[in-house]
């Protein structure tokens, strides 16, 4: 007996206010309206900017379904939808891709008008598709995904190829591609250059694949825990450096290791300390900076422009700056074909209701 | 008679001390040494960095001859100089281009490494070829152009066309390619965009020439001074605005005026709080911000990272980002061929002697 057009009960972890546990919880989803789809989630990710939503770094309103880097299978469509049929692999996407305003028109635009940057936790028509226990819950991102089913526009929905594995190719829907685009749409990561990533969880080692695939003969890992250090190698840095080991700035470390300065540098942590130190690390006349590190909320960056004045680039990205849904299925199709590796951004599989734990693995720098 | 292999006596504008004027003296220009060119001078502007050495703000040595904004003819050439010879029309360039560099082999570098970054007014070999009364007179960004003959390296010389009128021409030695550069090169501003442009002196209006040449649609010209707005519309721009006329900030302005924001901002003044209009100015996903104007020195930009993290560029540039020796004798081919024009830039053409007069014009803000 099909669901479509029919409320769906099912499981979803719900953060009914901030700073407290997830609580795993019956919801009822509703079918999705026009240009909408309603998603059976396979696998999600857990990023670093959920655990923000905890904390209250975020925005959102309460009570929220977070979560935002998913895989799952279209359950039904609404009225319109052309794109994508019941039964078709999905990634969600954060960033959807409408492929008509101005932004997606825009060769460099990536942050189309329908990306919920007001953070008001419903959908285009104003209204929530999840109700718990007779009250509204919100959205997040418009793509919640900690779970069993959930709604999203025909536009933030990216079809992939099936035989992608979901525990895995679910990394697309944010830490990979950012990283990734990262290096190679923003940075613009030339053959045979020699890159510094500053901060090596996911996202770093992500922007480490990048800067490889890209053809950068050098790259080099920096994180104040060597602990990182054996994956960023297994994924393609050459060497790695914990700024520990030295009592100089880091800026001049590297300038002593490559005998003039790095081409690019990658801030992926989100400290304003190591900004500039990624800023400085760059080689002065023709180095380009990318900052994907989310920054904390209101504070100022303190630069020299001089540090720019003599032709370095800083620039900034969202999902790495690709366009959601025309990278997201090629990116899905080169990792089937083994162009790389999503292993080492993996450090737990755990069964949906232990989402709780998950959050607890990654604040104890396990994951 | 020939010169060449001589001492030349003849005038320079030296100044022996900081805040003090120009005195007019009888100087001894050396001959030059290997891979150097004697240069008789035809033409020289005045630039805003001429005069911030007169006022301690840019490092130089004392005795000191300043200028780097010329043309001249080669008199001489020292021994194992290929690229020029007497008679050759030519611009010193305070930027040189070795060709053979880390910065010069790269294709976004210009800052090649025989440029006078240490101020240190000497030539590559320790020395200065001039003096005067028996004392050492020192360079300034190796090319020294308010004396009737200078020196400089063969790298830092561009031949250009013979027929190139020297009183204009001679501003591609400094303020159109800086500012053409920034548009073209640096910006890389495409056809049909919009352009703002943040100060509207000599550098400002060739950035608007430049927004014009790569093809933008829309070039919004900003200045205090509304006596800047008839130039600036007959360069190029498309309208012009002063933030005296509004209480709102100059982004909200120009966000009202194109119903959502600019590509490219251009800031050529140098002052921080400008700096930050221009970068919260563009386009907040895809649009680039090129720093033109040198900041005061020591002085810190508080920049919130937010406002990068979205996707915006920010870049600087000195020389507009330009390989000196490539671009300057194709501009001024493009000059003959009426690309475009250098009488907008033009003030006032004095005579040498009055070198002083020309320094009180542009300290009055009419020039």
């Amino acid at each position: 007996m099909t669901t479509a057009g029919k409320v769906i009960k099912c499981k979803a972890a719900v953060l009914w206010e901030q700073k407290k546990p997830f609580s795993i919880e019956e919801v009822e989803v509703a079918p999705p309206k026009a240009k909408e789809v309603r998603i059976k989630i396979l696998a999600t990710g857990i990023c670093r900017t959920d655990d923000h939503v905890v904390e209250g770094m975020w925005p959102s309103k309460f009570p929220v379904i977070v979560g935002h880097e998913a895989v799952g299978i279209v359950e039904s469509i609404g009225e319109g939808v052309t794109t994508v049929k019941p039964g078709d692999k999905v990634i969600p996407l954060f960033l959807p891709q409408c492929r008509e305003c101005k932004y997606c028109r825009n060769p460099d635009g990536n942050l189309c008008i329908m990306t919920d940057l007001k953070a008001d936790g419903v959908m285009s028509d104003g209204t929530s598709r999840f109700t718990c226990k007779g009250e509204t819950i919100y959205h997040f991102m418009n793509i919640s995904t900690f779970t069993e089913y959930t709604v999203a526009s025909e536009f933030a929905v990216a079809k992939i190829d099936d035989a992608a594995p979901s525990e895995k190719i679910c990394l697309l829907g944010c830490a990979f591609s950012t990283g990734y685009g990262a290096a190679v749409k923003t940075g613009k990561v030339t053959p045979g250059s020699t890159c510094a990533v500053f901060g090596l969880g996911g996202v770093g080692l992500s922007v480490i694949m990048g800067c490889k695939l890209a053809g950068a003969s050098r790259i080099i890992g920096i994180d104040l825990n060597k602990g990182k250090f054996e994956k960023a190698m297994a994924v393609g840095a050459t060497e790695c450096i914990s700024p520990k080991d030295f009592t100089k700035p880091i800026s001049e470390v590297l300038s002593e290791m490559t005998g003039d300065s790095v081409d690019y540098t990658f801030e992926v942590i989100g400290h304003l300390e190591t900004m500039i130190d990624a800023i400085e690390s760059c080689n002065k006349n023709y180095g380009t900076c990318v900052l994907v590190g989310i920054p904390p909320s209101g504070k100022k960056l303190s630069c020299d422009p001089m540090l720019l004045l003599f032709g370095r680039t800083l620039k900034g990205c969202i999902f790495g700056g690709c366009k959601s849904r025309d990278v997201v299925p090629k990116l899905a199709t080169d990792f089937l074909a083994k162009k790389f590796d999503l292993d080492q951004l993996i450090t737990h599989v755990l069964p949906f209701k232990n989402i709780q734990e998950g959050f607890e693995l990654l604040n104890s720098g396990k994951s």
